[in-house]
């Protein structure tokens, strides 16, 4: 299986200026959350792009996405209907392969030498199926993400079959359904906001009309028990911008494992003792 | 004297995305940093309050204003021609009356109870002539401000007579004609991004023609010799938000000195540590 194609969704209303949030990325180069979301993707050998937004959006999300090899195209997403039916709208698009989909409102710091979307993709091609990428995460954390229960795949650490989704649980839901054997005590696995998607996944979006559209956990939840679905934990990190200081943390995040952690750092320190000093 | 009105410029082509970055504020609110620019000058007395803006940026900024009592209006600079003719473009709008002048892409934080902008504005109603904010500066940090020469005001610590004004002064112009007595040593008083105007600045701006034109630096040091010209230095500190990591340490310093301080502090520990952890 080949991974050409890629779905970006950022139409939700309430954050139409996230995808134009100024970020320095790790080689210290200023760049918009758009840019480097788009680039974690064509890293990934990613060919086609297509990115969901709220329509009258398209002009200035045309200018942030920076140069990039992949083609680029814009869908909108011309009612409010959620997450669940923006990622639909991409299904002329998408057609009959299977796709990478990320989340404009996410940043993602790698661990290892490949991109987040890169251990993603090569998992996705080699096992043939969808794929999630998870990290695991404190329970306090559940109300902000979506979460799968399944059980490793035999001598493949990291991966697991999926059995269950269920979208923000809650803690008694999460204990009952979602407990994964080999995971520390209190957390579980929550999307990571990355996904390989298949032409089943979107099919299963498409299901029910209005307000009662599923979102794409119970599109996910729907396909478990019907076709081989895994969940990858990466090798690396994600932060959702659209918490409140959540893009201070992607920055510092970015800052600390890249080249000017050291000028960060002193300015931080500086900044902590110019405090003090004002306070004292 | 009353200052009435206030121009703020938010025309820069190369930074149109700045006013629409998202920071949290001192009590925890997430705001667009337009929207802290326009309550910065509301809460400075201001009643009527125009954008300079590049054309086309009217209606995303319309909706980055946040709620304020202030009368607002757009103006449009229609060419490239610089930020001395942005504040030009506002010239009808001011008319013959004083006026507070911030750029878009400063953050300021008080160490007083009153915000930096009433600071400026009660001093300049009081003197009755234009002032600048100004902040001692260190010498590394020259390259990047208006820089003021003169000397203190008899008994009213904080407050100058401006003698001379050099844009981004060189170390040696500024060691030659912009050293005031009573600083620290390597320190001068540089820009804050605040400015009470008067119509003879706005007159003097006007001067030259095409690429000739003067910036606000120029204007000013034209102004100097004519007319008292004062500059205060704030009970606060500014951050400009178009530096590389100006948006990073612009939201630490609001952090740092608001209520969410301790949360903001076990979040960035969290962040080293679990770092450290990683490359351990």
């Amino acid at each position: 299986m080949k991974v050409r194609k890629a779905v970006i969704t950022a139409a939700g209303r309430d954050q139409r200026t996230m995808p134009l949030q100024r970020l320095v990325d790790r080689d210290g180069v200023s760049k918009l959350a758009l840019q480097i979301v788009v680039e974690e993707a064509a890293g990934a050998g990613i060919e086609e792009i297509a990115i969901v937004v709220c329509p009258g959006d398209e002009a200035a999300f045309r200018g942030a996405t920076g140069d990039t090899p992949a083609r680029l195209s814009f869908i909108p997403q011309a009612e409010p209907l959620g997450y669940g039916h923006a990622l639909w709208c991409a299904r002329n698009f998408t057609g009959r392969e299977p796709f990478l989909h990320l989340v404009s409102d996410h940043l993602y710091v790698s661990r290892s030498e490949k991109s987040c979307a890169r251990q993603l993709v090569e998992v996705a091609e080699a096992e043939a199926c969808a794929v999630s990428a998870v990290q695991a995460t404190r329970e306090a954390n559940l109300p902000y993400y979506g979460t799968v229960g399944g059980h490793l795949v035999p001598n493949r650490p990291g991966l697991y079959h999926v059995e269950n989704v269920i979208e923000k649980p809650t803690p008694t839901e999460a204990e009952q359904k979602l407990l994964v054997p080999g995971l520390r005590a209190g957390h579980y696995l929550c999307f990571f906001g990355m996904h390989v998607l298949t032409p089943a996944v979107m099919e299963a979006l498409g299901a029910g009309t209005g307000g009662k559209r599923p979102n794409l956990s119970e599109a996910l939840a729907g396909i478990a028990p019907r076709e081989r679905y895994l969940a990858l934990e990466v090798a690396g990190s994600r932060t959702n911008l659209g918490l409140k200081y959540g893009l201070l943390v992607a920055q510092l995040a970015v800052a600390f494992s890249g080249k000017d952690r050291d000028e960060v750092l002193t300015q931080l320190v500086g900044l902590l003792a110019r405090q003090q000093r004002s306070e004292g």
